[in-house]
């Protein structure tokens, strides 16, 4: 694995849109027991099933610590890879490489290479939630080295996978709540961030919504709030409730996506996709967390940040987050599963050729994102 | 993967000879400083060459602690990949999968596949080097997963990749010394045993030498000492000295072989590999070898295992052990260059197609085995 100095965007590279054709996708096993409840058993449930809808069409790799390399190996599907990588916690999409391919197949440029941001959990010692982070922050170039990828060295940048989506044809979409946050590259100005990721991600424009969905620990990711379906299409996290403090968050987004255009000057249509009821933690799942430095990690009550746009884009599927319990049938659950369809129901009209597979995905939430946030594609190189 | 319960033999597979072509090459960084003198640092120096030679024909994969990853990637060529994988040693011939491969390209069978046997640190309680092996005998199921590789569970029978030589044709060569220790399979008889290696390997007929070199302390693997460099054609360490303990061995083997005749009734060709001039260890090397479990692992003075015979046969190379210290040009290292000289000379006959590389191998000998020890080739699928 060669660390290249240079940029993508000056090497003839980018980063394809999520919908554009996969290799494989990369997944890393729950374990710690301050962020996954119970020991991370109800999270791993979720996740195994999550990671076989997955593997139904692209060939999924998990990563497993030493001391959970067995669990992971016999709780999934032989046909997915399991190999052996420390980590901190099991935000693939955050700290696995952001992968670019060649923009030309006729360009000297050819095979498949990554990004390494570097990666300071979500803040650093401003804001960050967890310390240490550098096996989280050394994964992206062993992925790299494990995927036959060279790597670009954007390790004096901040940045999580989480915050950025591209539509593949010039266009980025990130949160300023995120990006310019205190915890991440303070010494920058937005000129110089946005020019960071033009330089890396091969877009000439990135449009940047102010806001992600309330609560969201990462300081609002985009991914949790709007992503793109295809180019000039999004979908964004709304609901009708003015006294939901989403509601001006959403509001503000969608007025400024209504009078922007992306990179090829199309203006963009957005999907509104009805957030849930807001789902909190409880007391039970507070007692079943460890404590992190003498604390508590979370607060029986606290709302979490619940969005349907946390969706990962399969080569044959929409693997979605659902949160109607299965078979509980109480008020709120039953309520949790309209929303599901009707989110579920959005998803299939904007991805005809894909199945959409709705994963009960609450024991993931509560460890702080949801299915987009565990997975990270490997892009199909020309 | 999946974890079959069939045997290779009867679902087609057989374990192709070294000299046939590889897909790749899987090493271990050596680390643990009970082995190797002056923490590993002058073995490594040795491995970095051995695995820069191999690369040159063949993909190589090294596996490194997550201590030891940085240092691994940064010590290495670009081209090398390098994966973190946990081990309690660097004998990757040992405990990486045995791979097989389909006999018949039309047949059903098809991919490449490897073998988890049993490893137990050369001899387990009764007489293994060290305790625990359990990352080690971890390593031969994580490496089938990271290849894509399905593996057949033979983790009831006690065995080491360096015990045993193929020809790929039908025939094995162990010796009984190791394969009928005290420390690996005492329930079982040599039939039994015999019967096991023909429906893993593919074999039809094992041929038994008795002895391995003086004072190996893997109880003489035959990778030491005898080896194929072709159907019918072995080498076989040698010395003309009958004072020295190592000639009654050798001669025992020899005269074995005479009379023997290999899967298909050909005779085989013995090409004698003569032995260079003791290797022992120094009072430095054992000042530089942390204690193992407060004993000392070396005694000033040892003679160690030294062969040309430990060799490995890359795709387009042979990369073999020298004992010369470079540079040095006292009476015993003269003696040294001129064994190296003869025996990369035999080696260069008997591989007309290949380079011969040697590389300065004594700080790898010390640690208790040789090139061939460390690595473990990926033949190529069908």
């Amino acid at each position: 694995m060669n660390i290249l100095h240079t940029t993508p965007t000056a090497d003839g590279y980018y980063m394809p849109a999520e919908f554009e054709k996969h290799s494989g996708c990369i997944l890393i096993w729950p374990e710690r027991s301050d962020s996954w409840t119970y020991g991370a058993y109800p999270a791993r449930r979720a996740f195994v099933q999550m990671a076989a809808a997955i593997a139904r069409s692209e060939q999924v790799t998990v990563c497993a610590s030493y001391a959970q390399y067995n669990n992971a190996r016999q709780a999934l599907p032989a046909h997915i890879r399991v190999v052996e990588m420390s980590n901190n916690d099991a935000w693939a999409r955050d700290y696995a490489p952001t992968f670019v391919v060649p923009k030309n197949k006729n360009s000297a440029a050819n095979g498949l290479r990554g990004i390494n941001w570097y990666f300071n959990a979500w803040g650093g010692l401003v804001d960050g939630l967890y310390f240490p982070w550098d096996k989280d922050n050394a994964m992206a170039n062993k992925l790299c080295d494990l995927f036959f990828a060279d790597v670009y060295d954007a390790s004096d940048f901040v940045l999580e996978g989480g915050s950025i989506h591209v539509d593949g044809e010039g266009t980025a979409m990130v949160t300023e709540n995120c990006l310019l946050s205190k915890g991440r590259n303070p010494s920058m100005s937005k000129e110089e961030i946005e020019q960071k990721l033009k330089d890396y991600l091969g877009v000439t424009k990135v449009i940047w919504l102010k806001y992600g969905i309330y609560n969201d620990e990462t300081n609002e990711h985009v991914d949790n709030i709007c992503a793109f379906t295809s180019p000039a299409n999004v979908v964004l996290a709304w609901t009708d409730n003015e006294d939901d403090p989403q509601y001006a968050m959403s509001k503000h987004c969608y007025d400024l996506l209504s009078k922007e255009t992306d990179a090829k000057g199309r203006p963009i249509t957005i999907h509104k996709l009805p957030i849930p009821n807001p789902v909190c933690i409880t007391k039970e799942d507070c007692e079943g967390l460890d404590n992190m430095d003498f604390e508590p990690t979370r607060t029986p009550g606290e709302r979490l940040a619940a969005s349907y746009v946390n969706f990962y884009i399969a080569n044959g599927a929409i693997v979605m987050p659902g949160f109607a319990k299965p078979g509980a049938t109480d008020e709120a659950n039953l309520r949790y599963a309209a929303s599901d369809k009707t989110a579920k129901e959005i998803l299939a009209k904007l991805f005809p050729e894909r199945e959409v597979i709705q994963i009960y995905a609450r024991d993931i939430l509560v460890g702080g994102g949801n299915i987009h946030c565990m997975t990270q594609q490997v892009p199909a190189c020309l």
